[in-house]
């Protein structure tokens, strides 16, 4: 971290400068200085107190001066000088992410990784019981989207403790667990023995399910393997290759859909999803419950082009990760930006049956923060 | 609803020209045809079989002809014609919304609408046990963003059964309710009895809640009142008036955090979130939530004048909702579209405790699209 000793203050009404010890230089707007006084924040919940609408429309450094790791301001018309930590200045003027699990392991060449040695993988019993161990095992599911856990029992309720112990479970329509095995008259193909092509779970559902976990209860011996893809790769692959093609694809709404007796849900994507400074915030893929599209002219068969382009860097191996998970694994990964799908098997030969479930985002990030808070705090008392 | 009678059929290989019985003319590229093939999608689930990738590249129309309301198409090259029935492609071809709570009603103006007359509004028990009543005052939450009940029972489970019967409920580290009154040490200002600006909850949480119920259990007979505003109205009106804070606030990313003992919770979101197309998706505004923006030099000036911009639309009286809501009123509201806020009152003085709990998105519409179903089925039968 940056050294937060200020060895010179300068200022002009509308911005401070900070020259640090290391020579470094940091700047500060007035409005922005002024938006952030220790004392407009509420001293317990380190809430803000004050609105934007609240501050003078133009605020205007009259003076600065710093002293025992402190920066005083006086602002133009203003009675008190606000003091600022040159600590938290000098935190809020870095780049760097300052937690671990920001910095995203991208894996285009799937079929090069090995899913029990390449990515987090742990004993049940060690994430639930050492906290390091589940912070390292979180960290690893947060930087490459997908986690591996071993020795589950074969219980109803163990899903439960272990996906409840990285997070919150999301309950839909499927109730707060989803039982995947063949049954006659599907409602969702996935509860066949069909193959599976790579796909997003729930593109139709507002949210989408954050993070999925999936326990291994039956193990097919025959078919059935897991396959994975990392969307966040894959999407930046086809930016490279294909602009025009990754292009159309985050500017196009998609219509996913899914209606059963007791459900009807509905909802417009894009394929890929930017978020506000054109960066993949999301992939949804399911071919499954595409709607048809409109317009229904020729002016689709740009998307279909693009769409298809897609498609064949889905099922191309080398972008695949393939598992044969055995009873007792379990499989957590983002669904926002990891895509599963599985190879046939034969139902009428031998069982398989996963059970699942949806954990929202925020609370797996959570428990990392707070497992991160605790691992610093003990490490400086 | 269009006519479904097939006048004429003209083809290339590329496109399909339908002429209906009412002189219109619709359009279907081949590519469109050749994915939407009634035998791809699965009889039961009405999930589709095929994946683009399992599709000929490019699709050539050989011929077409219709007969009896069903369409008649041969590929090149594909031994079997594809039937399509005509009133399906029909609707496939008209851009008008097929459902009634797609049309949404803004209102800029809160000031000039009346809580209880303006919006839907009626009483608990016609809601839980008229299915007639509930799809016509979910229709009017999904057409103007928020709705109202009365009459609600003031026992510790009748959120429950009140939110339960238009949504499901999805808790969150406040639990599956919250009560917003004023305790001391609040982890949260709203537990306070401060004065709430406006406001959408949670926008460091992912995902951010889609729908809040709050159930008025003590109302403070002096203050407290309960102000409502239009974002979507409220964001393109700040389109119209000044596109360039409109376009600033749609592209810059916003830090939102939530810090507790037992939780951390962070989110970088625009203030105003477009979707793939540009129109407005979502409103995220809360002031007391902001953590310090990035960066921090001049180049954030001009993100505070187009904050302070919106700031100064929210706090105009005249674009504010303002209802004082009794024991047993309960109010729900679109958490990605209406802001709410209070006014402040004396807790030392008088008692408030409103119970609040969020719902996703998709249960809500899900609900009223099974009840449309129903009501459309009864009325067919």
């Amino acid at each position: 971290m940056r050294p937060a000793t200020i060895a010179r203050v300068g200022t002009t009404p509308e911005l401070l400068t900070l020259e640090w010890a290391d020579g470094t230089i940091a700047e500060f707007a007035a409005i922005w200085l002024r938006d952030n006084l220790p004392q407009d924040r509420d001293a317990y919940s380190g809430q803000r107190l004050k609105d934007v609408g609240d501050l003078p429309a133009r605020p205007r450094i009259r003076s600065a001066s710093s002293a025992d790791g402190s920066l005083r301001v006086h602002f133009e018309g203003e009675p008190h000088a606000a003091v600022f930590d040159a600590g938290w200045l000098a935190m809020r003027s870095t780049d760097a992410s300052e937690r671990p699990e920001g910095v995203l392991r991208t894996w285009l060449d799937g079929w090069s990784f090995d899913a029990r040695t390449d990515f987090a993988h742990a004993a049940f019993g060690d994430v639930l019981h050492d906290p390091d161990r589940r912070l390292g095992w979180l960290t690893g599911l947060l930087q490459s989207g997908i986690a591996f856990m071993s020795l589950v029992p074969a219980t109803q309720e163990a899903i439960l403790d272990a996906a409840g112990s990285i997070g919150r479970i999301c309950a839909t329509n499927y109730g707060p667990v989803f039982d995947v095995r063949a049954v006659p008259s599907p409602e969702n193909l996935a509860y066949s023995d069909l193959g599976l092509g790579l796909h997003t779970d729930n593109p139709y559902r507002e949210p989408v399910p954050g993070f999925q976990a999936l326990q291994v209860l039956i193990a097919s011996p025959d078919g059935g393997d897991s396959l994975f893809a990392d969307g966040f790769a894959l999407s930046e692959h086809l930016r490279a290759v294909d602009p025009q093609a990754f292009d159309i694809l985050t500017r196009t709404p998609v219509p996913f859909l899914f209606r059963s007796p007791d459900a009807e849900l509905y909802a417009e994507r894009p394929l890929i999803q930017l978020d506000c400074r054109g960066a993949v915030a999301a992939v949804h893929y399911n071919s499954r419950s595409i709607a048809p599209l409109r317009p229904t002219g020729r002016e689709v068969e740009i998307f279909y082009t693009a769409y298809r382009r897609l498609a064949d860097l889905l099922r191309d191996p080398r972008h695949q990760v393939r598992v044969h998970l055995e009873a007792g694994d379990l499989v957590v990964f983002d669904n926002h930006r990891v895509l599963h799908g599985r190879t046939a098997y034969s139902s009428s030969r031998h069982a398989r049956h996963l059970r699942g479930c949806y954990l929202t985002g925020d609370s797996v990030r959570s428990q990392a923060a707070l497992l991160l808070r605790a691992s610093m705090s003990r490490e400086s008392s």
